[in-house]
């Protein structure tokens, strides 16, 4: 008897879970419908319908407790917003719009409580935002939170944009302010106590935007030759461009944009290496042939865009400055498998 | 000099671990287009054509050390197996087919060598089988071995079997022999030193095999009203079933196909229970209409097909044997978030 009644209370334990993630990610049935999902939480699978003419673009993106973000440090409702916005930029990269997403959490019996609220809350923030409803998910019980998101997303037929599409002589471009997350990073480790996660400083660390409108106008002019979403910083991201396209790649620093914020002149931050060297900026990295250059805004939807240098046949990257002769750019992003990261 | 040797040795770490994934798992070309793959890994995310006429179905599952898998008992070639296998399950409760995967690997620095070899082996052979080639993924480092996997799968439109269509009076249908798996890892517990992963008696804990074909003959039959796997049991699962369904059951419990081997017996296993509430069979639970009850064949492609009891309308899950009145059946399968699971 006493052991029927401990599983009966567990099992309700499992079911709470469950119940919370449905009520506070559900959809209004009208978006899961726009949203081509058929079947959605709750069955063994999820069903979506792909809209004819449209290719299905699949990202699947780690975001673990240790590795991607402080348990103590980063609010919960930023863990929620960003484990989707950084999945979303990888759709983003390729040119496609996000259509729906699934949901892989394990966390302890400890976080089933005030942090899985709001938790979902930041997720289902993002999830309105993106226009990107949950379609399905694995739920289960670990003593880290890990996360693990799958985001479909659509485009049309042919013109998901590759990183494999570079040519000599395309001039790169680079959305955003390069390091602006990578700084908020280190205020918020170097924050004691409470932390004011409205702090425009370390908004685009907290709750970063991918620049889906971007890549999409990107997509559908043909206009970019090869993209890849910034999320490990330009001097180990770039490399990956350009090996995928058998090129090399020139980088002006002066032009480089990087952060201006009064606060890191104060305390002598070296803005050209968080631009080079910061992660998560999930800004978009892209190549134009050089009869469309002029096409490319400086601004878009708000986004300044700036060209930072070219592609070459070399085969190695190279960093440009006033001072004197180019020289190789060392690869110094993120890296999960370098020893003594950051 | 030395700071940037040590960063191109760890990078180059990483890039090992991706060309072994990559070399290991990489499908024919011809695989790839026949399996609906447009841009397969080492993009941004992957590019995926819908069939016409058919649902995409879409499913994710976690495999992690200590929750799922045990790091130095289950050999790593049987963990790369199952992963996937298990994934594809869910795609068989729905009559879906699968058509690629994602996956997404955490693990330590410790074991990007021989482990990590052994688990893609395990891993490509479930992804020939099962005729789902990879098609992206994401890697990153953690102290504990973390898998999930997404699983992409069609159906023929509108052909998807849920879990909700079980009427009352519905036959009541499992495959396969129930608790094979419970027993395995009993087995596999209790066995100190070297462990025959050959053995017959472990094979069904190692390495499950979906019942893709019986899904899609159910499915295209349309003989199944409802459908799911069996993950974490019969006592578990079945209620979801009906939950789904807002039905009850009723289960004959001389019916059950229950393991008969001869060292159960030797061992005073109790059969019915594990049958009842031993997880990870991966069998399909399904439920038939009366009328199409007699084109139920007793085996497919091999595998038993059992009735095991009939649907009701009373909303709860009852068991029935000789010896007395129906007794209400106890949900003791897997439950993640049970405290003192076994």
């Amino acid at each position: 008897m006493n052991r029927n009644r401990r599983h009966k209370q567990a099992t309700s334990s499992e079911e709470r879970v469950l119940r919370l993630i449905r009520h506070t990610l559900k959809p209004e049935f009208r978006k899961l419908v726009d949203s081509g999902i058929r079947v959605a939480i709750g069955d063994d699978a999820a069903v979506f319908r792909a809209r004819p003419g449209y290719e299905t673009v699949l990202t699947c993106d780690w975001f673990l407790q240790g590795t991607h973000f402080l348990l103590d440090r980063h609010p919960p409702d930023a863990v929620g917003w960003k484990c989707l916005a950084r999945a979303a930029s990888d759709l983003a990269a390729m040119g496609a719009e996000p259509r729906c997403f699934l949901l892989s959490l394990a966390l302890p019996t400890s976080r089933t409580g005030a942090w899985l609220r709001e938790f979902l809350n930041g997720l289902r923030a993002a999830s309105q935002k993106l226009n990107c409803p949950v379609a399905g998910g694995d739920t289960t019980r670990h003593e880290d939170v890990l996360i693990n998101i799958t985001v479909v997303g659509e485009c049309r037929r042919g013109q998901a944009v590759l990183r494999s599409g570079a040519q000599p002589g395309d001039a790169i471009f680079a959305s955003g302010q390069l390091g602006e997350a990578e700084y908020g990073l280190q205020i918020l480790r170097s924050t004691r106590g409470y932390l004011n996660s409205g702090d425009p400083l370390l908004r685009k660390h907290l709750y970063p935007e991918p620049r889906l409108a971007l890549g999409a106008w990107l997509g559908k002019q043909r206009l970019a030759t090869a993209m890849m979403d910034l999320s490990d910083g330009l001097s180990t991201d770039l490399p990956r461009l350009c090996w995928a396209s058998g090129v090399g790649a020139r980088i002006e620093e002066c032009q480089l944009p990087v952060i201006d914020a009064p606060a890191t002149r104060e305390k002598h931050v070296n803005a050209v290496s968080l631009a080079l060297h910061g992660g998560d900026d999930y800004e978009l990295l892209f190549t134009v042939a050089p009869k469309n250059v002029a096409k490319i805004p400086q601004r878009f939807a708000g986004t300044a865009i700036t060209r930072i240098g070219e592609i070459t046949s070399a085969r190695k990257t190279v960093l440009i400055n006033k001072k004197g002769p180019a020289k190789a750019l060392p690869q110094r992003g993120w890296d999960p498998f370098r020893e003594n990261q950051k």
